[in-house]
């Protein structure tokens, strides 16, 4: 055990190389008991323990600064620096998230949780270095799924004219998510095969200098040639090819699985409890038997095709309708809109957090060209993901204010994909539709035709008071009214199924029998679905309340307590209601 | 005169080798005789009439389908489908925009104004053609400045595995907008410097077929070259160097001055009107005397330096203190972002079309981190660029519901800057400052500090009414404040200052005096500002009347028609206001 006297850099220092070795294990100890329990990034962190221990060996953090693309490589650097409780101890697990965070150590300097910005960041970091007139290095760790991010792209480009002391180690582990596509991976397997002299060298294109580690989980190779980089006076890409998975059995042998771990057996792999995935399977299957009865439909993914329910057999049964871009959002909406202009008909699947990277081609690209593609988002709201860098509340803020786009919330199971249904026939709009995470329950007799912009949908008909519960929180808005009609309200219920356009006829019509419309929506309230139900009714006599989510970033709040931050418990709201109609 | 036996394509391909040397002189004249009178891209579109020409010659458009990237090659394209008459006749210059538009020709296939997305949008329309399994060229072109955008290398890595035909001209005039930046263009001059025989080949190394043709001017040169790649099975670049400008002296002479021009005299080159372009000469007298006396400031630009007043010779003097990244506004955010949070004092500016480009990284890479970089975003309104693809309207609801970021929109220039000056000192969160474009008069007691945030100024006090003009629009708050006047009410007017926040103490203070509260801003209303305050008073007594811009894609909207059109008169805003007040 080396683990136990190394609580920073400089004590992993102190250690000879055969306890270094030793260290490795005791990390990738330390990782299992975590990710095993909690779960967690797996097969990335594995296979960059030596090249973590190698940069802490060589360099002097946080002097010398290290930049962790999506911070998938980060759990070894944590380990290091001071934060190995969080992996050893069940209970210290939450103080300690599977981010780099500035907030936790002087040894990270952003929150990163979408990728390719790692070599952007650090080119800041080095120019201000270079202002400020110190010396120090500077350090970014990009994986190679992470490369084919246009955003990375920007970074190298960039970074090769800067004349100055930086250095992306590119961890090449052969896989991102699922497999790697696009024609850089076919470069890069060429290095790897040609132990890094092929002709065609993509960094070396850019106009940067290049080394290649071919044996990227030795310690020797690794320290080595960080030795021989270190204090450089020019940008450098030392392209390291790792075993992701490494040290685990089963990570080994399944790298996609393996790539992001729920609880599961340490021994064996096993999954401690399944993951549904929520309408991931039903919409795999639904969109496979329309792929099989029209060719021009087509499934688009950008690396997460999981998401869709599309697991490997499937992408591979529909290898001609099922396109995975990699990680490239922007290039995914494009794309559609490109296939939707010429006849196909595209459907992308994204996270809520993902459709953030491509506004301006959601705008530009799709809607000012108002080409009919589809577009489902995945996760969105309170009971998604909750790492501050993964907050999934953004989107209908972001989606349903950029014209042209229809922006569905469907409420139910069978009423998400009757829209879907709808939305691949569509011609008159882009759609898209936020894949509902609360499922109210089907009603059997869902309407199937949504040409009717902006109709929204009045479920119950009562007085006084009109809730408008917006996608998952109808079902809050039907808690709502069970509880106002305790306190013998009986309010009229709406299921308003358009985010991103206002139903003037039937708010007008709300002015006759009611005097309060609360809306609830699982999103962000500053430029969001009720705020335009605000505005709409600002100079009559109607009153508004607005519930949604806080403009703030919050980092791994339990649902139930933000709900309760958010004042969005039935109870809190019907408090909030009878202060003003009683 | 070839043109004039020129209206479609059909018809330029009935000409011999010898009428189309003079149609590219007819062409240079049609588009001299636009420019000259009206303004619009010059270099881009002398440089590339044989490219274009040669395309047409070549292909059977629109079965085989031309994607223009920025549409900054298309005058030519546009003279030969049949719209010549935009070029050719004053009276009829405005029926043809500056940007292809599917609306005006079936030989153009999408809305283009941003860079970087004719590759992306191209797959898709090559993707949909193999699953409608028919047979058509698609060919995307794209100038060497687009290149830098991430989107761009996104579309070039998957168009490299899609195995079927798609063309890709990088018309590479060794020039964007102003100096190309990047190691990408280092390997663009290797490439003509050896006859496209460099060992580093970026578009190789992506895994694409490629061929160079120097003489890009030529065509002979290009027909004969086109020929050869004309349906073909697999992805290629055709890498044709051009020369900016060709055939207008002065333009080839002075490339950066000449990439766009406002209205000149088509001889001698000699501007008709002079362009004051609004606070940018004045931004960079401010910034240079800071980055004179701190070295940590430093200004970025993502291609388009002159909109902060950066010529040539001043680049030059501050040369490590201005960073031109190229088209990359995503790069751009990142790197102020790592700047900050090493010491360093960055502003970026950008015009407001183009900070759509960058959200996600304004959210994660800035925002989350919560470093305290500045970012002025220029020409803001209905003021500005009036091209459906170049709207101005959509930063206030993009920017200012990202948590953390303070989204600051002063209203004269004496507060410009008074804000300018405090956030570059400011530590507490990232800046985004509205530089406006309709300046209210200076008082010469202007606020300085600024971070008691969401303090908005009330000015002038009166009852009943309270106008919260934004930025821009005080002044039309102001003017509407004077016409209520002359109706006998004295309301009171008020300064919110931030864009991102409500005053929550002022806005219940005017609860006791007012029961109207009306917001104006210069942007589009879904999502703005204006439905803060709706939302806060949704509750109250209080009524609000929210003004700002419909969420519709308008094209080349005179801004007195907009205005009429929002609604966003003195005399309608005042009408409204009787309608409820009396």
């Amino acid at each position: 055990m080396a683990l136990e006297r190394v609580n920073s850099p400089e004590d992993l220092k102190k250690l000879s190389r055969e306890e270094l070795i030793v260290l490795a294990q005791d990390i990738r100890d330390a990782m299992l008991h975590r990710v095993s329990n909690k779960g967690g990034h797996v097969g990335p962190d594995f296979g960059a323990v030596e090249l973590i221990i190698a940069l802490h060996k060589v360099f002097n953090s946080p002097v010398d600064k290290f930049v962790f693309d999506v911070s998938h490589q980060c759990y070894p650097h944590k380990i290091i620096t001071g934060r190995k409780f969080g992996f050893l101890d069940l209970d210290r697990y939450l103080e300690v998230s599977g981010y780099t965070n500035q907030d936790e150590s002087e040894h990270d300097f952003f929150k990163i949780g979408h990728t390719s910005t790692s070599v952007s960041l650090a080119t800041g970091l080095a120019k201000a270095r270079d202002l400020r007139g110190v010396k120090e290095n500077i350090i970014a760790i990009i994986g190679d799924g992470s490369l084919s991010g246009g955003e990375a792209f920007e970074g190298l480009n960039v970074a090769s004219e800067l004349n100055t002391n930086m250095i992306i180690i590119a961890n090449d582990n052969d896989m991102s998510i699922a497999e790697n596509h696009g024609g850089l991976y076919k470069n890069l397997r060429e290095l790897r095969e040609s132990n890094g002299q092929a002709q065609n060298n993509y960094f070396k294109s850019l106009g940067l200098d290049y080394i290649y580690v071919n044996k990227g989980n030795d310690l020797e190779a690794l320290i080595e040639v960080f030795e021989k980089v270190k204090d450089i006076d020019h940008p450098i890409v030392v392209h390291v090819h790792t075993q992701k998975g490494k040290g685990l059995p089963y990570a080994e042998k399944d790298k996609e699985t393996w790539h992001y771990g729920m609880p599961f057996d340490p021994e064996t792999g096993e999954k401690r409890n399944s993951y549904s995935g929520g309408l991931s399977n039903d919409t795999a299957e639904f969109l496979m038997d329309k792929m099989e009865k029209d060719s021009t439909v087509a499934v688009v993914t950008s690396g997460t095709p999981t998401v869709l329910g599309f697991t490997r057999d499937r992408r591979e049964k529909f290898a001609k309708q099922f396109i995975d871009v990699g990680i490239a959002e922007e290039q995914a909406v494009a794309m559609i809109s490109g296939m939707a202009k010429n006849g196909g008909k595209p459907i992308y699947g994204v996270f809520s957090t993902f459709i953030q990277r491509t506004y301006d081609q959601l705008s530009q690209d799709l809607a000012i060209n108002n080409n009919p593609a589809t577009i489902l988002i995945f996760g969105g709201g309170l009971g998604g993901m909750s790492d501050v860098t993964h907050l999934c509340w953004f989107d209908i803020s972001l989606v349903s204010n950029i014209p042209n786009i229809v922006f569905l919330a469907p409420t139910s199971k069978e009423e998400y994909f009757a829209m879907l249904d709808w939305s691949i026939e569509y011609k008159g709009h882009p759609v898209a539709i936020r894949v509902p995470s609360q499922l109210s329950e089907d009603t059997g007799n869902v309407q199937k035709d949504f040409s009717d912009l902006n109709k929204y949908l009045v479920t119950e008909k009562g007085k006084d008071i009109a809730i408008l519960g917006l996608g998952n929180f109808y079902k809050l808005g039907k808690e709502v009214k069970e509880l106002l009609k305790e306190n013998g309200i009986d309010a009229t219920l709406i299921n308003p199924r358009y985010a991103s356009g206002i139903d003037e006829t039937l708010l007008n019509e709300l002015k006759a029998e009611h005097k309060l419309v609360v809306t609830l929506e699982d999103g962000v309230i500053d430029g969001g679905f009720g705020e335009k139900i605000a505005r709409f009714y600002g100079a009559s006599d109607m009153k508004v309340l607005n519930y949604g989510i806080k403009k703030e970033f919050t980092d791994r709040v339990a649902p139930d307590v933000a709900f309760k931050n958010n004042r969005l418990t039935k109870e809190q709201i019907v408090e909030d209601i009878l202060k003003i109609v009683k």
